[in-house]
């Protein structure tokens, strides 16, 4: 299997976490594009992706698997014998995909999308809009403070173990900074819950 | 179970189309809620979903779970002896969640901030901003373009059945009314998939 991504950039990063948590990361050949010079535009790689991101996780095959939760599955569906991260009943599945959701639309994309519209790195192929890109850090700010008031209760973010959710929370704060959203010193159990994942080797991966 | 929707809202909607095709949408007591008067706000209904979104479907022990592919999910999942619209070995639910992905952050999302920006429908609560509206117009009428050439070679969306995928993308081409995109007679593919989609009887539920 291979991997396409750019190492930096958080959806790979998620992917790399998920496989690495379930052993499987050093099954995969990693390629590296930059994604600034336009290596995710050539014809060869819109064959891979048409919507032209990473990751993608190529398989033997020559399948080709394109978004970050779509891999996730796939990974966990054909490796039910190690850790599930996904949910083993019908309500845990539905509880961490529930709040891998949430993280996506009121965590993860406003991340992305102020990061976007208030730093002009796509500027070449998008038309930033400020107002928009601060309305997304102030819902990146509450999402913020909504986790460190769910994590005063709960030990992990879904189904009272750690999941992807955990996986995908923990991406969305580290990428953050590019937008300077920082844990503030008064939301201690997020910081709690965030030093218990950094302290992860697959942190690192 | 009871089902906390918006009838003429298009996230309510895939949930009974979902059920509707699984042939279970009768076991569901719905429940009408009115959004734009705020009954999504009251203390009651945020302890069965914080985000204040509908659909959630609460099941007979008092679970609630909100976002409506969760709930896909939890149906799917706890009634496999019905029709299968998620995936049956990993490489078919990785396609299928792939193109439920598209279509939520590439046309579901962009059809709903372009209203939501454009109409000032919720405008007591945010701020429209036209331009963001307009890009997200753009980008929904692009997404026609891209589904009408997928749907040339295909008959459905995903997985070369029907699926979840064809729900989604439906109830979206649909919902696009309200920001005026519609169809065009070019788009004949699009017109022959969605004339097969409108025929279906889960399309009037």
């Amino acid at each position: 299997m291979k991997l396409y991504e750019m190492a930096i950039a958080p959806n790979p990063r998620r992917v790399r976490m998920f496989m690495a948590e379930k052993g499987l990361l050093d099954q995969v050949e990693r390629v590296e594009l930059d994604l600034q010079k336009g290596e995710n535009l050539t014809p060869e790689f819109i064959t891979k992706n048409p919507m032209k991101k990473v990751p993608v996780l190529e398989l033997d095959d020559g399948t080709c698997i394109p978004e970050t939760m779509a891999i996730c599955r796939f990974v966990e569906e054909s490796h039910p014998e190690t850790m599930n991260l996904m949910g083993e009943t019908p309500k845990e599945k539905a509880e961490i995909e529930k709040w891998t959701r949430w993280i996506e639309f009121y965590f993860f994309l406003p991340t992305g999308m102020a990061f976007q519209h208030l730093s002009g790195y796509f500027k070449d192929r998008m038309e930033p809009n400020e107002s928009w890109g601060l309305n997304c850090k102030n819902d990146v700010e509450k999402f913020f403070h909504k986790l460190n008031k769910h994590l005063a209760d709960n030990e992990w973010i879904a189904a009272n173990r750690f999941t992807v959710a955990d996986i995908n929370a923990f991406c969305t704060v580290e990428f953050a900074r590019v937008v300077d959203v920082r844990i503030k010193d008064e939301q201690t159990h997020l910081q709690r819950w965030f030093d218990a994942m950094k302290s992860r080797p697959s942190a690192d991966v």
